[in-house]
């Protein structure tokens, strides 16, 4: 698929309306997914300031440091008809952004911007308001367009592949570090182009959602969580739990599995399009509460939120099953956090929406994970 | 080397002191290079925060996500004496913190703190002035312990193994990517846990400090930057710049890796505790000044923080030479950052203080970089 296609120029203007209806002067974006969502733009993070700022009304610029001129200009971002501002070492780029935007009263601020910057740009605008700048993109991020919805279906391919390379390396005797080293290896073969996690727990460690590997050698009968994802060319990202077993599993582990599958079928027919997210968490909820285990931790939830932001890409499916049912990325809706909790849950399933279901709830003996999307 | 020599117990009080004297009520320090120093966890960036809290006066605790709580105990922090708190997901873990902070003036974040954080903290501490904790903690982190000097010593000779085997990897026809594969392959293959970057800059793209690879396919005569560094098992980071050529280098390729040479070998000459580190800076200058190489972009800079920060063990060498001069780890004094400027290079040169030599000018053509640490 085309950068222009992924990263259309309409999302500057598209990011500006979205922060003059939250009551913005400006977004002020460093980089991570907000910058790479509006531009295509893979920054790196650095103590140098790069920032891309969206006035509500006014021209956008980003501004770079000498250093990063080469890369931004290399990257789609210069194909966008934006200003670019490079700064020298002696310069102050927090000045230099005060200056172009004027007077300000709020701005919105990238949610994954270092408090180095938070701070200094308080400093330079001391009168604006700093909120997050999700409170004005969240809405614009949800909604995937067919080039995203796409970019989002190659990443699941990407890691269905390397799933389908995993039984062959779960070997009693193994450690799990051994095997997570040639699940990086394959991350990378199979189209990714950046590694963004590899957890391999077995037995006890599956407990920890996110333990990551160990030394502990696999034994017969161990269950074992493999959850692992990386980034796409496209920025775009992967991320796949599936539950394996090590020759014969505990004699309960199929019944308590059979509980998690039923979960995700239970989401998966509740979910369309109007429908609040804690709904869908509700009928999820419902076959691991009959089933008793609905008040361990970690609390199973239906959620995760498809896209550039790392782990956002979620997949599932059995031990040994070569193509999962998760095809439901299209319409089906997205269910940002569905946790029952003070700020969580009470937002709708929308068209155009993406949404994984992950039901997950823990045992004493270990976490056992199904994801779908 | 054992944690407990790496991560000492006595850093959280040292840090605590470190608050108290330059004014501030605590230290509230998420996932990242401060919270590795003090407690030696490895915590992960998530929404969910994760956060240590040193009061100046009073008892330090550490905040995690219930998801996370497995992770911390099994890190290095649960060895501390530290009081572990988990927070469950309906629960407001800033509210937390406040309630048992009570009453603050100024606290100090982590410098990397997301924006996410830095808000519901200025939300939930609202009297509390906030000012990064690099402010307190710069200074103890600075000098480095036997223990961290001998992990650096290891960061730098598992690169220094990784750059043995470049030349064999540096063939006209391949492009930068393969190349680089090799190496990341590699940087893991030598010790490091994660690969930090791996920057390989064939002709044109050596220009590009912060060029990751590309498709170019390497010639005859190209000059090629291989710039690349990983995390240790220890937290302790790698980075080492050697400049190569391919066949035969460009006639004036050799004087001008001279100057460069020269630079550095000022640099070391020159530095000394005590001094200024815009002297030593100076110093480096006045060589590639002379050859008629200081007006151009990049400028020259001899900075670098050797320690658990990304990018933060500088080394350097030359093509070809298997062990170039860079053993001078020890007590030679470090430079926080040298570069001209409203904020920099005022800062002194001290012992046990660690610091990297890193001339480089860019030409036209491509950067040249010589380092030692």
């Amino acid at each position: 698929m085309s950068e222009s296609a992924l990263f259309p120029a309409s999302r500057l203007t598209d990011a500006a309306a979205r922060a003059r209806a939250a009551g913005l002067d400006a977004l002020l974006l460093t980089p991570g997914a907000d910058l790479r969502y509006i531009t295509g733009y893979d920054a790196k993070q650095l103590e140098r300031l790069t920032c891309l700022a969206i006035p509500a009304d006014g021209e956008p610029i980003l501004v770079v440091p000498r250093l990063e001129l080469a890369a931004a200009e290399a990257s789609p971002a210069a194909g966008l008809g934006l200003e670019l501002i490079a700064w020298e070492e002696t310069e102050d780029p927090y000045a230099l952004i005060a200056g172009r935007l004027g007077p300000v009263s709020a701005v919105g601020l990238a949610d994954q911007m270092w408090a180095l910057m938070v701070l200094r740009l308080r400093d330079a605008l001391p009168g604006a308001r700093q909120v997050l700048a999700s409170a004005a993109l969240r809405e614009l991020r949800m909604r995937k367009n067919p080039a995203e919805v796409g970019a989002l279906r190659e990443a699941g391919a990407a890691i269905d592949r390397v799933h389908a390379r995993v039984p062959g390396w779960l070997k009693a005797g193994r450690t799990e570090r051994e095997i997570g080293t040639l699940i990086a290896e394959a991350i990378l073969a199979e189209g990714h182009v950046q590694v963004d996690f590899v957890i391999v727990g077995s037995g006890p460690n599956a407990a920890s959602p996110h333990h990551e590997v160990s030394d502990r050698v696999l034994r017969p009968g161990d269950a074992v969580v493999v959850d692992i994802g990386g980034m796409m060319p496209s920025g775009y990202r992967s991320d796949c739990t599936r539950t394996y077993a090590i020759g014969e599993p505990p004699a309960d582990f199929l019944a308590y599995y059979r509980v998690l599958q039923d979960a995700q079928d239970a989401a998966c027919a509740a979910v369309r399009p109007g429908l609040p997210a804690e709904a869908v968490d509700a009928a999820a909820r419902q076959p691991i509460t009959r089933a008793g285990y609905g008040g361990l931790h970690p609390p199973h939830r239906a959620r995760h939120r498809p896209g550039v932001a790392r782990g956002s890409v979620h997949r599932g499916g059995q031990h040994r099953a070569a193509r999962p049912r998760h095809g439901v990325l299209d319409r089906a809706g997205h269910l940002p956090g569905t946790e029952r909790g003070p700020d969580r849950g009470h937002r709708g399933v929308h068209r155009g929406r993406l949404r994984a279901a992950e039901p997950c709830a823990p045992r004493p003996r270990g976490r056992r994970g199904v994801e779908r999307a």
